[in-house]
């Protein structure tokens, strides 16, 4: 058995993205992302102190706007047009979901579209589904495509069962395993016949947000299996596949954590990167 | 084996806007559908007949807007926005593929997203795509849906194999049956294991454009088949389905032409007549 852990994926996309951040900084530029955050969310926090520790790492910067929990829309688009017109920011993440008071689907509209670096808009998806590759996808669906990509496996023509249809996750990644000529299948909790769709899959990705339900008779031996569930079992934190039953059968198999969720704040770096490269080539122009 | 005819469907989409367009006609509204036509395409002026047939028997109207093959981007963007802006006019419907020399991308964004009632806009892939209902799906996949509804199929946690994954029918289609909870697989040219994949489906969908590809090795006793395909075998036309060999086996089927191909233009149809009674209901509020 093979473990695709997450780590070599961040080293090699940072090694790539070293000499673009480097040419940048020769202009005085630093990529900057900003992060909206409405409350003090603990998933929000953990996932901004990530952020904020892999861009510093990279010579990369991120402003965190913080709006108190019960601030208003128009206080929420503000944030949002300021930092659009913001020539220093060149991605934008908004946490979500957003305190229920809170609209979403105004923002989809605001947010800028070369600065939308986690597909929150509208454009974004269409663009994905279009495949135009004039937005950026979404950043965890991304991670599994850099492990794939990094680890040279090759989805082409082959059966990929994706577990999940999530807007996030399962969804677009589905559409992009399809541009990559992947087979794909998409399962669900409504699918009849999930055990034998996952165990006739070359590549079982699992993205249902439930604490190892794809045990070992989901499995078989010449299968990659990537885990992009997060959940907690007590107080540790495990996948949506029983690692422990199903690693030692399977050819190939992502850890939790250590796998998918490692490699996402360096896909929304690389996003920053090629973005704050795309306003200065405009500026150049 | 039973034969999944389109008129019946026809008929009973008929039957249920009738009503619709009787009282749209009191206020004086006839729902009227402006096609854009470049050129003079054989397969654009056949369609053309077809849809204005359609809408005639239904006390509805197509008006035609024909510009020469060689007309301008601007010329074609004009008409566009003239139909925008024209309260007489519920539906655009653009014919393509246009001549080499104009651009479809920028009437993506141009055509009024309440009249683009076959799915022309980014804005209407993008709702497909996240499911809200904002905008109308494209004909021909949404008329596979109406067939399925119609003969009672429910494909809720069924295998359904799409062959082809095209953006005008097996994506956005693929996409449809995944939010009917269908669990739904995409095949296409890459894909390995083509007749396996077929053969385990309780329902096969073909949009491949590929004459009588499917033969009777693909199929089951108790499997229903739908053809998208419309292909032509010497001077007939014929589906992507062998039907002379599959329809004996299988437990239901649609045949070409009779099939997908006659619901299109009721879809088409049925769309403008929404449109035109969203277009009153915002003028009376």
């Amino acid at each position: 058995m093979q473990e695709l852990r997450g780590m070599p994926v961040v080293h090699a996309m940072c090694e790539k993205m070293k000499e673009d951040i480097e040419k940048l900084a020769i202009h005085g530029i630093v990529p900057t992302l900003a992060i909206v955050r409405v409350g003090e969310r603990a998933d929000d926090l953990s996932y901004e102190r990530g952020t904020i520790k892999r861009f510093t790492a990279a010579h990369a910067q991120v402003n965190v706007v913080n709006l108190p929990a019960d601030c208003t829309q128009s206080m929420l688009e503000e944030a949002v047009m300021d930092l659009n017109s913001d020539s220093n920011i060149h991605g934008i993440l908004i946490f979500r979901p957003l305190p229920k008071h809170l609209s979403e689907d105004s923002l989809k509209k605001l947010i800028a579209p070369e600065k939308d670096v986690d597909c929150f808009s509208n454009a974004g998806y269409a663009s994905l589904f279009i495949g135009d590759k004039s937005a950026y996808p979404p950043c965890t669906p991304q991670a599994v495509i850099e492990l794939l990509d990094f680890y040279n496996i090759d989805v082409c023509g082959k059966k990929v069962t994706v577990l999940g249809r999530s807007l996030v996750v399962g969804k677009p990644l589905s559409i992009m395993l399809l541009a990559k000529n992947a087979t794909v299948t998409v399962c669900h909790s409504k699918t009849q016949n999930l055990m034998g769709e996952c165990k006739s899959a070359d590549i079982l990705i699992a993205s249902v947000g439930s604490a190892k339900m794809i045990t070992a008779e989901y499995v078989h031996e010449n299968q990659i299996v990537i885990d992009v569930g997060i959940n907690m079992d007590g107080d540790k934190l495990c996948g949506d596949v029983d690692y422990e039953n199903v690693s030692p059968i399977v050819k190939a198999i992502t850890p939790v954590p250590g796998g998918i969720g490692t490699i996402t704040t360096t896909v929304l770096l690389k996003h920053t990167v090629a973005s704050a490269i795309m306003m200065q080539n405009r500026k150049i122009l």
